[in-house]
């Protein structure tokens, strides 16, 4: 099979490969469609400690070759946990202590075929896209985030006012989710013209640019960090209202710039949220399979032979908030 | 009136001053009892702007001379808000913008007469001594605080594992009311060996030391940060476990010491705490007249004219965690 293996910092390359071999209660998968995600950028960037080289991927959709799904789309959730821990019975796989990430921990799925857990598919309904469901992934973050704010929220999200820190594929449909939850009052936060134009065609929110304005200081209910750096952070803790909350999403930095005094003063709660629930990825696939993204100009398909290239456009600004490789 | 004035950074002195006026709405108050917060030893030692000469103390238990509990003993409410905010209309007067704290941008209670508004003042029950009610303010920090960390625990309190980390006034309170929730595995961080014993004595929990010992890495369901330091956070990052919660109550520096990283990976909650609203005021009350605090060993009741040596002893870590000062 061709699989584009990340090789080097910075660098990846498309290989030929042999074809995975499913271990117990896993299948093989002939993948349609794989989403590049900020932590594949992460990962290309040598930010992280992963063994190379590696098969990226984790946003995949494709059609199980066994199964009591054989022969029929699925979107994968790449996030196997044990089953049996105590954040597991709780429904809370992703805090496993055993948890295990295709593309991190297992091969991903930048390539013709992979294995996944056959508890981790989930059928797709005839009127959703194969590239649509490949967003079932990011999407699932997003609502798993906004659920994540949610529990500390003193109002309904229709009321409040959220911000968005960041305008990346993370960043945009986590207002979307918001947008579905009623919210009137939303701002997404993208130093770049052009992608803030991008965006306010794709949500019903206002972008702004963070060097020369945004909501005024301490007016934001719920504030979501989709970036996750110390100048972010920051922003996040001047923006907040009294009692308001901070999610915090991304990992780009671990720079200092939280205000502890402000949060100690103000009983602010800041959030971390990794990843999504079991539920929360069906519900994400739900979402998508009624419409919820309407505008997919922030979306580009490319053939799989243009991943390595795809890395190297998104690094250098010149792709949009999601790229999506096809294997077709 | 004799009263204790905050007079320069580490002084105060104990002079006579003119009897405070009450405003529309306030009531003048014979005080009894005042305790002296960790935040009074803040300002003494400088720490925060405050005007010079300031009358300090809002642990506050007297007898009002006129309104509807005049001749009766009270507690006070030190917090006096607007009524009429977004915060203040959904019972959070701790977060209104207006707030103000006798002490601090009101004249506190170091003093033979105080002045407060009448809708801040508790009658006490008639088997409940000034002594203890003076316990309310601080008791109501902790209540508050804890219910701050029962919005995103994930389990009951009698079933967490629970960390305080500090055994001041505030540390041990803290751990009484976790107990008194049915917290059986709970710790306390005291690095006095004095203290520690005094601590074991006071509430059913175990004191560490916490330069040698301690709860394992990634046990600590709820974490109580009841000192505020940048070491006290690091060590409330590590301990915590996926998906646990830290509340912030203490606010010793604003040095750095939070793992962004660890609380995005491993979704922690980080909730900062402050006060009390008007209900956990009363709730506190409610729990020291049915007998909250049964060991008295970690609190000493002085005289007025030892209060300018107390702030000293305090200092030099010759007091106990709770000195009252009584006018009698």
């Amino acid at each position: 099979m061709r699989a584009l293996y990340y090789t080097a910092t910075m660098q990846s390359e498309l290989r030929q490969a042999s074809d995975p071999v499913p271990a117990e209660g896993q299948v093989l998968i002939d993948v349609s469609h794989c989403g590049i995600c900020g932590s594949d950028m992460h990962a290309w960037h040598g930010h992280d400690e992963r063994r190379i080289p590696l098969i990226l991927g984790h946003e995949a959709v494709g059609i199980p070759r066994s199964g009591k799904y054989a022969g029929k789309r699925v979107a994968i959730n790449p996030l196997h946990a044990c089953g049996e821990c105590r954040h597991c019975l709780s429904g809370d796989d992703h805090l496993c202590p055993g948890r295990q990430m295709m593309s991190m921990q297992l091969p991903g799925a930048y390539a013709d075929l992979t294995v996944a857990g056959e508890g981790n598919l989930y059928p797709l309904a005839d009127t959703l896209a194969d590239a649509d469901a490949a967003l079932a992934e990011p999407l699932a973050v997003c609502v798993h985030a906004v659920e994540v704010g949610r529990k500390t929220a003193s109002r309904p999200i229709a009321e409040e006012r959220c911000v968005v820190l960041g305008g990346g594929a993370i960043g945009v449909l986590t207002a979307m989710v918001l947008a579905d939850q009623g919210c009137k009052d939303l701002w997404i936060a993208e130093p770049n013209a052009q992608r803030r134009a991008v965006l306010e065609r794709a949500v019903a929110a206002k972008a702004y640019d963070p060097f020369s304005g945004g909501p005024e200081a301490e007016s934001a209910d719920l504030v979501f960090d989709a970036v996750g750096m110390g100048a972010t952070r920051k922003a996040a803790c001047e923006m907040v209202v009294p009692g308001g909350t901070i999610v915090h999403i991304g990992l780009q930095d671990s720079a200092d710039g939280i205000d502890t005094r402000r949060i100690t003063l103000q009983e602010i709660h800041f959030s971390g949220t990794y990843c999504y629930t079991r539920y929360d990825f069906a519900a994400a696939l739900k979402l998508l399979t009624r419409g919820l993204v309407k505008n997919h100009e922030w979306i580009e398909v490319r053939p799989l032979d243009q991943g390595a290239q795809s890395f190297v456009d998104i690094h250098e600004g010149k792709a949009p908030p999601k790229v999506i490789l096809s294997m077709a």
